[in-house]
């Protein structure tokens, strides 16, 4: 296998050991425009409450990428600046979680983490030849995860369910936009960059696999939504419950009969363990399991054919790029 | 005078007519993403919706900069263009007036604006020399905005009075970060942009002038709220009922005996016109009016000083930018 093996906790590790540096660079900034303790301390909480504590695995693949395409691991102050990088996605993902959770209206949260990443990348590259490139390719992926929102609240208003506006077509439409670009697209190009690749055809050719990737990883978590045991998803599932377009909801639809129909607009949505209940029933006889098993085989194919059109030589990008994630994603369980 | 007349109904006709080339542009992206018709049309109405109600001062002082500093008025698609630059503005402000509206908590109304700024940036300016400054002064007024979002909230917690929290030097801080850069500095700066002149010590040197004027002006606000007549306002209002951290109450409390700090500590933020009428006996009591008056006459002779550091002649800079400003709002009344 080409590049260094991709060793999770270790990955985690030192990423997690570069954050203070994130921090303090961020604080710094704000004390040098004399704010006062009480501000400079609030923000420090709210970055330390907001980061650090998922999973990383958005950040972790900037630097993954950047060590497959280099061919070793990064050290040092090259690491840092790689995992700086990927701390620059935790903060567009910690705004985009803030976002989802329209319970908490609290809109400082939300902008605080946004405007803070562009100040940390001011701060470590704007000397650097890619830097324009860096800041539009936050930008643009902002404006498509906005997008992706937008589809998903017009299509799957949480207070009305109505499931004559869900789609698969629509559903893929929302997953690509509001998940595939930002969870699998931006690491990878940010990587990318790092790295000094400038050819627009190379990151064409990153989005154009990246994409369907990210797709599937989508089906799957909702597959897992409704169908893993808790134990093994960590949570318990609450789709169903949510009136979430949901691509399992979607699969149902397209094979069910008018009574079936009738008991999915009936019971879809409702926070009812009982009518939940009715609806996975539904899920069970219209097959869901074996569309999905199918799903994910063609998935699956269509991925490495794509990964296949990377040269498997002489090319800037690598295969080894993809087929880490494709690894990762298609061995999980949660 | 030097430069054009500034006639504000014809500035705001002509501004006007730019906007359907900002929407078009917008959707025209979309589209291009093939987008479904019922996201294009939603993105349509959201932005007929919130943009081009207002005043635009803040969008129109983009072009009058640019007018100013030309020396004459821009025609075609040079007006076109600068007018777009300030739509940009337009955009910024609708994003952060659907934050303080803390009430709504759809999250895809404010996001939707900004991402669509740098849209439009990416749209029309992609190919100037200065495209990278004009993201960073955007990318750099939204953090600043923030800063000033977070300050207020954690100075002013709209659902907890405590005037001890409450300072001049707090309040001065709050609206130079929440207001002032991107109300009076933002604009004229991108119509420096916008005109070619790239010199950060002229940029300095309009900030140096621009963020006391918007401090003038926010104070100017929190005095007319308190003591302007309703017709004269054009609302009735409500900073005292609203527990504002407002430049009236920061002055009163500098200057109450006890007695009366006991009553503002009492009446003030509640949501009752009886108690508002206490805390506005207070603010006469102590003599608010002679203090803004003072206020005003020092702020207005401390701006023309700033201003008279432009050279008279031979500068790119011009002192008729910030003058065509200071007339606007020292005249002003609402």
């Amino acid at each position: 296998m080409l590049g260094p093996r991709l060793d999770v906790p270790y990955n985690k590790k030192r990423f997690l050991e570069v954050f203070p540096v994130v921090v303090e660079g961020l604080l710094d900034t704000l004390r040098a425009e004399a704010m006062p303790d009480d501000i400079v301390e609030w923000y420090r909480r709210s970055l330390e409450y907001n980061l650090p504590g998922g999973k990383l695995n958005r950040g972790i693949s900037v630097v993954d990428t950047a060590e497959v395409l280099r061919g070793k691991l990064l050290e040092g102050d090259e690491y840092q600046k790689a995992a700086i990088l990927g701390w620059s996605v935790e903060l567009l993902q910690a705004c985009f979680l803030v976002a989802d959770d329209m319970m908490d209206a609290s809109i400082t949260r939300r902008g605080q983490p946004v405007a803070a990443l562009y100040q940390l990348l001011k701060r470590h590259f704007r000397k650097e030849s890619y830097y324009t490139d860096l800041l539009e390719l936050f930008l643009d992926t902002t404006h498509k995860t906005e997008i992706g929102q937008l589809i998903d609240l017009v299509s799957a208003p949480e207070d009305r369910v109505d499931l004559s506006k869900f789609s698969l077509e629509r559903h893929r439409l929302t997953i690509m936009y509001k998940t595939a670009y930002y969870s699998f697209y931006l690491p990878v190009a940010l990587g990318m960059h790092f790295h000094g690749i400038s050819n627009p055809e190379q990151f064409a050719l990153a989005q154009k696999i990246l994409i369907p990737l990210g797709e599937y990883f989508q089906v799957q978590d909702d597959y897992l939504d409704c169908f893993a045991p808790p134990e093994k998803l960590g949570k318990i599932g609450t789709d169903i419950l949510d009136n979430k377009n949901s691509w399992v909801v979607n699969v149902a639809l397209q094979h069910v009969t008018p009574s079936q129909r009738k008991i999915l607009d009936e019971n879809y949505g409702r926070k009812d363990s009982e009518c939940e209940r009715r609806v996975k029933e539904v899920f069970v006889a219209v097959g869901v399991e074996a569309k999905y098993k199918a799903f994910e085989q063609a998935a699956y194919e269509k991925i490495v054919g794509l990964v296949e059109t990377v040269p498997a030589e002489g090319s800037e990008l690598k295969r080894e790029v993809f087929m880490a994630f494709l690894r990762k994603i298609f061995g999980r369980t949660m």
